[in-house]
């Protein structure tokens, strides 16, 4: 078997275990590391400490686990976080200081620190470089994810692989996601940060679920400098395209999803308000469950274009519904054209598209999320019973 | 039987009519007329027509329709919006420029005119002044509406009624609504534009169903005069009061909803940051779900809270479950001690109310919103076909 995400990195091992809710994954890797965090107002004791930690840049591990998020538990959750880096430390004879820590799962939870500690144990024994092992780690960081995110992209010269967790509370500045991602590229670690930035906000930063920002969220980004020296454009190509990937499969399994959303917007003033335009589209329940109901009920991705604080001019802007394969018109320079049967027929599929010209510009973005179902409700509806 | 209502109102006539998806409603009334108008930069076209009719500031009638938005209709839509007002003129016997005009439904398609005309006059022969005829005329602007909203609120010496619609694209900054209040007050055109304005921001701006901004939304005040000049503070307080009270009929009547959803925040900085964390709250999917499944899953309040982009300090909020008779802390100044039993206790009913004190300031708000249930994707999932 091949690896198909972190473990064709060279210097990257993994391992991971799910026991019910609770999972735990632990990734061995050494080099430069970048993180993008939650913009949450509350943020989770391992983000605290990763912002700290962080700042040092180099990292040997990374211990994440699922089922609590350790959020919203004070001076305790601090400390437990510190302890779950110390068990990860123990685990694989490193200093703890280099140890990455995610959490995902319930807030307002303390951490069952012995359950960590007897996972890590666990896990480390079996840590390795297969397709298995890298499959293992991408199932122990899963909540109500419905499979597991894989993604590598590789060049001749070098390669970027990742794993990611999604699935709820899922939203513009960065889903509810644990992202960790590993290059053999030699990096700088300047350049390994702005190039983790501008990926994210190309991909993860342009995923809407439901429209709740986690206290969890964190991506981090090791480059373990196997490879060697790259070209930093191509770098920047190679893990924009990675995240997107993880982006695009987080979106196509948010709760209760049937079917993936894409929406583009072309000819904006500038990409921000092109991706805030797109951010909105996507993240209307309206729009949402239109596309559920295989509704070609338009109107509502006007509506929605209009209340994103973008200017635009209405009457001027056209629209798109397509299926991958196949395009039709809605609206043409605020043309009414749009004909519903043929609409219809383009949402029957697993993924459909939108893509919408605000004829005031010529930067474009995508955002990506999903249908809203009677499913959603019935996983939102029980979570902590 | 009693007006409940507009036809309480001294001087105000109303009735409607209700077929199918197509309802229209005609209201008769004379006086210095403030109007509130969706913020959406999609606007339909009897919006704009209202925009500029309202400086006048004088109108004798309303004539709204129901089952077609009119919106995104260009042009021809807007002449449309300007024959409904011929059409109410012609059948009242009064100028055309004094009539107000409004539509609710399905944006994107044009009037049926002719339907409208006939519609019109024989809801006309029918105008009156019983509760009839206002109940009437709040089921002819139903969509999706379960029941007809009502508010009435008298003083010894006047009263303010209103009719509204709500239920499905109900957002911040208006709900998806058609409001008409009128008022036997005797009150200038300023005092009643300043008085409507701030009764929108503490009601209906306060209504969240979900997340979308209407095309349509418009709230319009009449005063009739009839009852002789008033003071302005108390008129302000009684204009607010029957917005809250249809604010919350709209709320408890979101598409779906099987619980009203009340959050009131406490000690934030100012009136706005308040109201902005309980709109954050109240719009939170992942809240709504919990609410629907009786689940007291307070971390997403928390979190929701956090990413609304106001300043508190975590540790230091407080954090209440009620259903109007009991009341449970689930935070106390940063402190975790929810009783998960008790907190559960407190969902069970049709209202719960989440009470957040930031510790941050001495101003309140409160906002409205309804659970998030599989109905409202059955609703929207369907709505055009």
């Amino acid at each position: 078997m091949t690896c198909r995400s972190i473990c064709a990195i060279e210097g990257v091992s993994a391992s991971g275990i799910k026991e019910g809710k609770n999972g735990l994954a632990l990734i061995s890797a050494s080099g430069y590391t970048a993180g993008v965090f939650t913009q949450n107002l509350v943020k989770a004791a391992p983000i605290e400490l990763m912002q700290e930690r962080i700042k040092k840049g180099k990292f040997e591990a990374v211990i994440a686990n699922s089922g609590c998020a350790n959020a919203y538990t004070g001076k305790r959750g601090y400390n437990d976080a510190v302890r779950m880096s110390e068990i990860a430390g123990e685990s694989l004879g490193i200093d703890p200081y280099h140890v990455g820590v995610a959490s995902t799962g319930v807030i307002g939870k303390y951490l069952d620190i012995s359950l960590i500690e007897r996972q890590c144990c666990d896990v480390a024994k079996n840590i390795g470089r297969s397709e298995s092992s890298e499959t293992l780690a991408a199932q122990a960081i899963m909540t109500t994810d419905t499979f597991p995110k894989h993604a590598l992209v590789e060049t001749d010269t070098f390669s970027v692989g990742g794993i990611a967790k999604g699935s709820g509370m899922i939203a513009p500045n960065m889903a509810t996601m644990l992202a960790f991602l590993y290059t053999d590229a030699k990096i700088n670690q300047k350049q390994l940060k702005q190039a983790l930035s501008q990926a994210t906000r190309r991909s993860f930063n342009c995923v809407v679920v439901d429209g709740d920002t986690s206290t969890n969220d964190i991506a981090l980004c090791t480059a373990t400098g196997e490879a060697g020296h790259v070209n930093n454009t191509e770098f920047c190509t190679v893990l924009e395209t990675c995240c997107r990937s993880l982006a695009q499969q987080i979106a196509a399994d948010g709760e209760g999803a049937t079917k993936l959303i894409e929406v583009t917007v072309l000819s904006a003033m500038n990409e921000e308000a092109a991706a805030t335009v797109a951010r909105a589209v996507i993240g209307s329940s309206l729009v949402k469950t239109a596309v559920y109901g295989e509704d070609p009920n338009w109107g509502r991705i006007v509506a929605a274009a209009g209340r994103s604080g973008i200017e635009f001019d209405p009457n001027a802007i056209s629209l798109w519904i397509g299926d991958g394969t196949n395009r039709y018109p809605l609206v043409m320079s605020g043309e009414i054209i749009a004909d519903l049967a043929m609409a219809k027929t383009a949402m029957k599929g697993k993924k459909v598209i939108f893509e919408i010209d605000l004829a005031s510009g010529k930067e474009k973005a995508t955002a990506w999320g999903c249908d809203l179902t009677e499913r959603y409700v019935e996983i939102n509806g029980r979570y902590t019973t």
